[in-house]
């Protein structure tokens, strides 16, 4: 039923068990990179705030890095609200391009989970902010994603333990 | 792996485990008082739709009984968006009293998630709803909340596993 718009699915899989797979995926692999990241001292981006749950993981289990956070709006729960000065206010399509002349290749760990409930639309969107993410990472950085992602210099990694397959992807520069 | 976690909350939670915590408990309640109830005919009761997941789990996993979704304004992912005759449509404080007359004491689950993000708020809201949500259970039957009710004659059972305790609560008449 649900089948068609995720990958890869069982058919008796529920809308929450797939949500459940999706955020224990993006904590498994959020944990694996910043202690894969953490010899590193560049920047930590997070595209896309929403409701905040992930800036305050991130936050809360980062070792000193800052987290910048790219969104359009802030409207997340107050206890997951940036800093002023750590919110890159705007669109992706013009912040990200903005900020490779501000930052040059320094992030040591991005995170996007920029998915609607549409998937063809991600897909679209993952194709179209993959080479303006690219040149932000720093050699050795890793960027997390709840979508495919079509970068020309980064590798996928192998996910972590707990990690579902096709829910959470991790590339390396 | 989310049995060590207890509440009240440990310092070291963020907002994303807690999340995770609510999400998995659900599904191991839902679960559980599926198979309970399972010998029962009367209908399941839905306390607000929100995206529509939890439903969509529900009526997957459902033995042919009907799931009745009480909402103010169905708002929920096309995939999840139940007949338009199942749902009860409108304020709960009106819309409870009127079902004990149309359905009486019949209802073999009730689940509500009603919880925003203010905990007090939840907690007086669920004292105020918890009257008017008991009349509706059947005999035998579950009510499942990710908040603590208060109910009169209603018995508070242990959680099945994989729930984390503090994160869902069971009753049953």
């Amino acid at each position: 039923m649900v089948s068609r718009r995720y990958f890869p699915v069982s058919e008796n899989q529920s809308r929450l068990d797939l949500f459940i797979d999706r955020m224990v995926s993006q904590r498994a692999c959020l944990d694996y990179a910043i202690r894969q990241t953490a010899g590193m001292t560049g920047p930590v981006f997070e595209l896309g705030l929403g409701n905040g749950r992930t800036y305050h993981h991130l936050v809360q289990h980062m070792d000193g890095r800052p987290v910048y956070v790219f969104e359009r709006a802030v409207a997340s729960h107050p206890d997951s609200t940036p800093p002023e000065d750590h919110v890159i206010l705007g669109d992706v399509r013009d912040t990200l391009p903005a900020s490779v002349e501000r930052f040059g290749a320094s992030a040591s760990l991005i995170h996007a989970d920029l998915g609607g409930h549409n998937r063809e639309k991600n897909d679209k969107f993952a194709r179209f902010v993959s080479p303006l993410i690219e040149p932000l990472l720093a050699p050795g950085g890793l960027m997390v994603s709840s979508d495919r992602m079509y970068f020309e210099g980064l590798t996928e990694m192998p996910l972590p333990e707990g990690a579902v397959e096709g829910r959470c992807f991790i590339y390396r520069r």
